[in-house]
């Protein structure tokens, strides 16, 4: 891999996640914070029109407009769908990007605390992960790696390198200082990291690791009119990275009936009851845990 | 007091608190879980418009609106204005009102647990509060009794007797079942109350009991320009209804500067950082810990 010149770190994507957006104009002020010797590091508010109403989005979920197809479709022109093409213009393109790395900050509802979110499982992703828990012994990685990296349609795929920073719980259009010290002290790690990389001077690391890779996403319970009936167990909500098993109650509909889990591996929920998530009525994200060698 | 023979059950005044919506349409499917022998009970759905949209409110906070001198007032048209008048007239109007008693559902972000804020010190509000605390023990009762019932602007003020059901922590577009389930039993709890008020009938009630006066609202620090330059201290954070004293750290400047609070008593903050407070830049409220006495 070559070496990293060219880091974006994006704030915003969500007008309503505060924490990525109150570092940004901290960092602003002061750059020397997210300055490394061997890259450039710009900063980028993603969505200030859905800052502005408060809202996650205007039009339609910016981290879901780049696919590489869509960015190339003049007709998909709402506000998100403009904005990534901006921002495509700005950090990528995608494919052939100026952009080395992207750092993407997101909040959740959800009880996931400190998570690395790594697209790609390759050395640069995997020492990463190794890394930022090393430092950081709370933090937790998740691999999406289940399709190429060209193939996501987060903002963080436009580079050749891209992870989210994703923390919680913290709830919408509020900043909890524990949340955001998360933030700061996750992406400091990561630039770190980064700047040893390039220099070939990695800290002796652990050679494995726990970590979490995604492996389906479960709706809310819902009628034959896609009414939703129900709601995550009580025994479930909050246990982001517990596991969970076949038989296990993870539902709860509204007429007290309990629905229990039917999967037939050791399960780990989190984005459990994510309030964004209510748009497409989804439920939680299922991970397994994995052993990460380096 | 006279008896009270109709109570309304209020859902959905904050578009985005969840609970006491999807409670309602429960309800409005087995009327038998709100109805009692002594009384009867109608629901109102009070904000449909603001849920539709998925925000607080559409154009205004409905629970703000219902000062005697605004629903007087025919240029005050915009939609919870609007709508306020509307409910004035199905529950009453306020100081003539048909309807005797409001219940009115609310969430908040903040960590309050079960709260039950009553507007008035009367013989019906005091033991209204020994009976909940005595059905529910990890109950809060919150008095807002510095001003007279007609002074408020809220909902449940329309009538000579209301209270507000307050449950937390949860995120705003959320349903969480332990919050649901905490409502839910309150609710049963005051209506329970109500109807044994009523027959004279009420059980032995502990003499005194633990509550909580209000006080005054801080707000979250700011520069001359009014902008927003500080967040919640770590240490208050989640400890609603937990003791401040003077010199305690209460805000943190986002340049990392704490700020201590200069108050001369002990308090007990709640609604602490409550989502929908930033819009006024709110940062908690106050209260100071009493001994009711029935």
């Amino acid at each position: 891999m070559k070496s990293i010149n060219s880091v974006a770190v994006v704030g915003g994507t969500h007008g309503n996640e505060f924490s990525g957006i109150y570092l940004l104009r901290q960092w602003q002020q002061n750059p020397q914070r997210i300055t490394r010797d061997t890259f450039t590091t710009q900063t980028l508010f993603a969505n200030p029109k859905a800052h502005e109403e408060n809202k996650r989005y205007v039009d339609s979920d910016l981290n879901r407009q780049f696919a590489v197809e869509d960015l190339a479709n003049p007709e998909l022109a709402n506000y998100e769908q403009s904005r990534a093409k901006v921002m495509n213009e700005i950090l990528g393109p995608k494919g052939n990007a100026k952009t080395d790395f992207i750092i993407d900050l997101h909040n959740t509802t959800s009880n996931m605390g400190p998570t690395l979110i790594v697209l790609q499982s390759d050395d640069f992703n995997i020492k990463m992960g190794a890394y930022v828990k090393a430092r950081m012994p709370e933090a937790v990685v998740v691999f999406e790696d289940q399709i190429p990296l060209a193939d996501h349609k987060f903002v963080s795929s436009i580079a050749a390198q891209g992870v989210i920073v994703e923390i919680g719980p913290q709830p919408q259009s509020v900043i909890r200082q524990d949340v955001l010290d998360w933030m700061d002290a996750m992406t400091g790690h990561i630039l770190d990291f980064v700047d040893l990389y390039n220099q070939g001077e990695l800290p002796a690391l652990p050679e494995t690791y726990e970590a979490y890779r995604y492996t389906e996403t479960l709706k809310l319970p819902e009628n034959a009119k896609g009414e939703r009936i129900g709601m995550v167990h009580k025994h479930v909500q909050d246990n982001d990275f517990k596991p969970l098993h076949g038989g296990d109650p993870i539902f709860t509909l509204f007429d007290g009936t309990e629905i229990h889990w039917e999967g037939h591996y050791e399960a780990y929920p989190h984005f459990i009851n994510e309030a964004a998530y209510y748009d497409n009525n989804l439920a939680m994200s299922l991970a397994e845990k994995i052993t990460v060698t380096l």
